[in-house]
């Protein structure tokens, strides 16, 4: 990590000027339908569209922008079937490095084609957390590849920040600005951005009802798991880490939870009103703010849709 | 109809500028993914997004702001269970008059709700083409509403056309233009922009194999109708009128047909690489591309996205 401490603004400011040649600057979309049926104005930051179809694009890139030249030259590696693994494959490929990524031999097929097809490397390995920490201390040995963790990085965090970033320069004055939570790195980002740019804006997180950790800790003030996991929110299954967790508990006002049915809901006038593909993750602050939509009547109000990497042959509805 | 014969240059101009103010100027969205794998580059217009999901509000608005004050105060009335009886519920809306809508009883819930969300009257007839037009006569002579047909009308087709002039004007240079041919109100308004516009584009049409009467009618030069009419293609079951087939035979290049299966895969394609939804039609010149690729290959090519109204429950995937 580069930054060794929660990011300051400039830190946010300086991470945007050098990945911003090598993301999409993600379009906002909005919708008359959307805003009667949910009572407010609603701008959605499209992030389906970025690279890899997700904000991880970003964090993944300034994380391999930060290394020194020989620790980049000796490669990347994670452990991740999701949204992460294909992030550091693209840093990889773009900086012309190694990605190394540790993926349990039952994830998806397709999650390892998206690897595969950007030049990664994919380790299988059992599908446990320790046989997939020991996969990724295999390759550090081995190799000298730098980990990089998905959300527990400064520099993850920092990439992230970005996406609200232009979303609030884009559309200022939001009262409130919305996130998914899992991890924690997306919403700690968007938290860090709103406390600088836009001091105003109100940040609320939505998290599923089967992975409810990070409501669970952000009243405790420790990194709790969530009673039972199970939902169809695939990208939100993480436990929040110290880093996050002490930003989101800083910065952000409130974590609604929402039920699977909730999430579907939503999901499926996202489809059918704006006309996008988005994964389930995506849909749960937008069912946050539908479910508490007395709370946010006339306000002006933004959402970070996080990605649109969703296996079509399972669409819920 | 205010214009009268095949539309010139000024008209298209001027009917854009009409319309201008009351339509989306729809995205244009391009994937590097997509380029490598159709080898052209490919830039697609994304009517999907345009009000009521299709392109047909623009030519139903133009046609019915082409109509003399008193004649629109009376109302619009047209058969439809499509787009097109959205776009003309949409047009009075906007110009504060009424619509009246000649359904079949076994139209889909969904295109009646669609057409009374927007105010619009729906009138419910036998499922025959003979009940429709009975029924749009009943309604010309009981309130003096004003028919406006599909596609066979000049102020339609202008209004369509003002889609591809979009295109051209932020992607100029196109080797190919290509549009989906259901009745041809597109694809002629297509085809007359490129003549206008950019004559230096070939515009190539694609057509369900399943619906394959404008090939048939491009061919012997009479209004033909299709051998068998079976595709998932909804949107394009519908034969030419002797306008469209004139303009099209006069300045369309090639009329490429595809099979459904070829429709799916095109249709998945987008899904997956551009995160949009669009209708099965919408996917048809894309198909048409795909499957004679070699043609195109190294070329500048422009695709317009017909709509994005697709029942989510009946996905083909």
């Amino acid at each position: 990590m580069k930054i060794q401490q929660i990011p300051v603004k400039a830190d946010i400011e300086e991470v945007h000027e050098r990945i911003r040649p090598l993301i999409h600057k993600t379009p906002v979309f909005k919708s008359q339908s959307i805003n009667e049926l949910a009572g407010c104005e609603v701008y959605f930051k499209c992030e389906n569209f970025q690279k890899i179809g997700a904000f991880k694009a970003r964090g993944g890139l300034n994380a391999a922008l930060s290394l020194d030249e020989k620790s980049l030259e000796k490669g990347l590696c994670t452990h991740s079937s999701g949204n992460h693994a294909q992030a550091i494959a693209l840093a990889a490929k773009m900086l012309n490095t190694k990605a190394y990524i540790v993926m349990p031999d039952n994830a998806p097929e397709i999650k390892k084609k998206g690897v595969l097809a950007l030049g990664g490397t994919v380790i299988e390995c059992e599908p446990t957390l320790e046989a997939r920490e020991k996969g990724v201390q295999e390759v550090i040995e081995q190799y000298g590849a730098t980990f990089i963790h998905p959300f527990d990085n400064y520099d993850v965090i920092a990439g992230q920040a970005t996406a609200s970033k232009e979303l609030l320069e884009e559309v200022p004055g939001l009262n409130y600005l919305f996130a998914p939570v899992g991890g924690g790195g997306l919403l700690s980002g968007t938290a860090l951005t709103a406390h600088y740019f836009s001091p105003e804006t109100a940040v609320i997180a939505g998290e599923p009802e089967g992975a409810a950790d990070a409501v669970l800790s952000f009243q405790s003030g420790n990194v709790e798991k969530a009673p039972f996991v199970k939902t169809i929110a695939d990208g939100l299954l993480t436990n929040l880490s110290t880093r996050t967790l002490e930003i989101i508990r800083k910065y952000v006002k409130e974590i609604i939870t929402v039920s699977d049915e909730e999430i579907v809901e939503a999901m499926q006038l996202i489809y059918e009103r704006l006309k996008i593909v988005i994964e389930p993750s995506a849909a749960v602050p937008f069912a946050a703010l539908l479910k508490q939509k007395d709370k946010f009547k006339g306000q002006k109000t933004g959402i970070i849709f996080s990605g649109g990497n969703v296996d079509l042959k399972k669409l819920p509805f």
